[in-house]
């Protein structure tokens, strides 16, 4: 298996030495072995060769089997015109490689709950597996211009029934591996564009009738992750919705810093990093929770690589180590001290082997 | 001053019962007359009508001062056509008469706190003002259909840079009202509509220099919402960034019933309703919360009749009521006996008058 590590920028760096460590413990402990090889992205890569997502990465990206991500953005590229900041790498990267599920499971560490800013019993249980399009809807749709001399602007929020039909697929196929619980989340009431997802959904759902269907609108959902968390067990929604769906929810549990996300396609290739950015403000420090990015590493190894194993044996070290005490400066502790992300890392390697 | 009442689904009918009753007690109170005149919306017009927006509707509030709205929707209407669906009454109505700002503050009452799906440390303090525009963007935008034989669709967030800079306007003068803090909420590293919006905001800026501006993405602001509801002052939004973060905003306090909206134009011609829906499993019962209808009457006097003190009066009346212990049942309050709709709009009459 052949992986590419980006580490982007910020603490993007410190989380991919982690991600290395871990990977390489995992590996010779299960006997596999890997080539790993670096690239640049992001703000990094416009430093060093003008272009947030150079040539060369989107062409050792194309025969990876995985790619792992530190993060991207910082300041420092704030002020670029929008087709040179470092997001751009990232969006690039996701169409470039057609990553068009984006998988973000949200789910509570018992010993991190009280850092919730939701009530103990609310969020208590939950355990949500949120299922994004990734490559289509109002990111990549044209036009997206100015008109009537800069007066007047259009983006355009464009779906094939196709990009529907294998992301609603993907998400039917999630829900089975979970509770056969199935939330699709549109705005069916106003955009046609959601009436066609809509009409996915409904027709998908004939091919899995062991999965129970829910439609709910966007802004119902936004309140319900508030209010009833614990009442959702796999959401699937556009690209859009998704960004703002799935950053909503990644706070409820207290613990950015420990989520963990993929962005696949149907062949297995996927790419993954951690939920929370580039955290200019500690960066360089050694103080990042290398958690998130650790557990990106796990979710590689069961969905590019169909090793299951791997993956719940680095998921049991994580949660070893929160039941040991480990903890990093993000997690909001009341007694004991924090580590660095390299005595976090190490203390996971431990558990690991 | 001559206003219409359109009560039309589920709760909305008993909901209006209340409003009228306030209205006729302010209004003997502090020596005012006005007319009022009932129209048809949304399901029971589309029962009556064959239309959720009848012409005599459209014709009549054209014609008003300000509009009282209490609810549309319900299941029964849920497998028309979109474009005959209640919801359609409620966009159409505010495209006809130009409501494009759309203002929900959110506050939470002391006594209610304790019903708040966050921690109390988290949600005390707070106190927003959400600004959303409401007749552009996806909303309305055009093209808005199925193309490629059915299997593919577009839908078009349009914006106009006078459509922008009018919310923005108002968003800069509420805020010089309040905290003289603004946040203006985008997706400007994905969107060209969002780099003309903030392009407007930045301008605008320079009109209002005692007004603190700060923009955040959508996504951070989904995220911040939960984590410190108490670091906003005044947010503005598009369209649609604004259905789904006034409704994730809606459930922080704990007390959905007791919030009102205005949707006003710059004449001040506004129309006012609860952010609660139509409610149709409690519909008939008479158990229905008034407090956000009522709340919504004093906003009427305050934005469409620039009567400060006639608002602040319901306003208090309000307060007092839940402080004498008066509640609905959806207020989850734990001692006590829960009041019907009349018996509290009976209360609020008594503290008014
Ligand atoms: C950086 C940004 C373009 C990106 C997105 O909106 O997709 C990010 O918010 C994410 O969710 O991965
Ligand atoms: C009913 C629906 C079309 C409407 C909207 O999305 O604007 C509602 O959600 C609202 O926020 O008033």
């Amino acid at each position: 298996k052949h992986i590419i590590l980006l580490p982007g920028d910020g603490v993007g760096k410190e989380i991919m030495a982690s991600a290395k460590h871990v990977l390489n413990a995992t590996a010779s402990e299960f006997g596999h072995s890997f080539t790993l090889q670096q690239q640049a992205i992001g703000g990094s890569a416009i430093d060093q060769y003008d272009t947030p997502l150079p040539e060369a990465t989107i062409k050792a990206c194309g025969e990876a089997d995985a790619i792992l991500l530190g993060a991207v953005g910082g300041e420092k590229w704030d002020s670029l015109p929008a087709a040179k900041r470092p997001e751009k790498g990232l969006l690039g990267i996701r169409k470039a490689l057609g990553l068009f599920a984006n998988l973000r499971p949200v789910k509570g560490f018992p010993s991190l709950l009280h850092a919730s800013p939701l009530k103990e019993h609310i969020i208590d249980g939950s355990d949500i597996l949120i299922i994004r399009e990734l490559t289509g809807g109002l990111y990549f749709g044209t036009p997206s211009e100015r008109r009537d001399h800069g007066n007047a602007v259009v983006d355009t929020l464009h779906y094939h029934r196709d990009e529907i039909e294998r992301i609603v697929d993907k998400a039917f196929q999630s829900a089975r591996l979970r509770h056969h619980h199935l939330t699709s989340v549109d705005k069916a009431n106003v955009l046609e564009s959601s009436r066609l997802w809509r009409e996915v959904v409904d027709d998908k759902s004939k091919e899995y009738p062991d999965v129970a269907v829910e439609h709910l609108l966007v802004d119902a959902a936004a309140m319900k992750l508030i209010t009833q968390p614990d009442q959702f067990d796999v959401m699937v929604t556009e690209n859009m919705f998704g960004d703002i769906l799935s950053d909503e929810a990644s706070v409820l549990t207290g613990s950015l810093g420990m989520l963990p996300s993929a962005s696949v396609r149907s062949d297995g290739v996927g790419l993954y990093e951690p939920v929370h950015g580039s955290a200019p403000d500690i960066a360089g420090k050694g103080v990042a929770n290398p958690l998130g990015m650790i557990l990106s590493v796990a979710l590689m190894f069961r969905h590019s690589f169909q090793m299951e194993t791997e993956a719940a044996a680095i998921e049991r070290a994580v949660h070893e180590c929160l039941a040991q005490g480990y903890y990093t400066a993000d997690l909001d502790m009341k007694d004991g001290e924090s580590v660095s992300t390299g005595q976090m890392t190490e203390a996971v390697v431990e558990n690991l082997t």
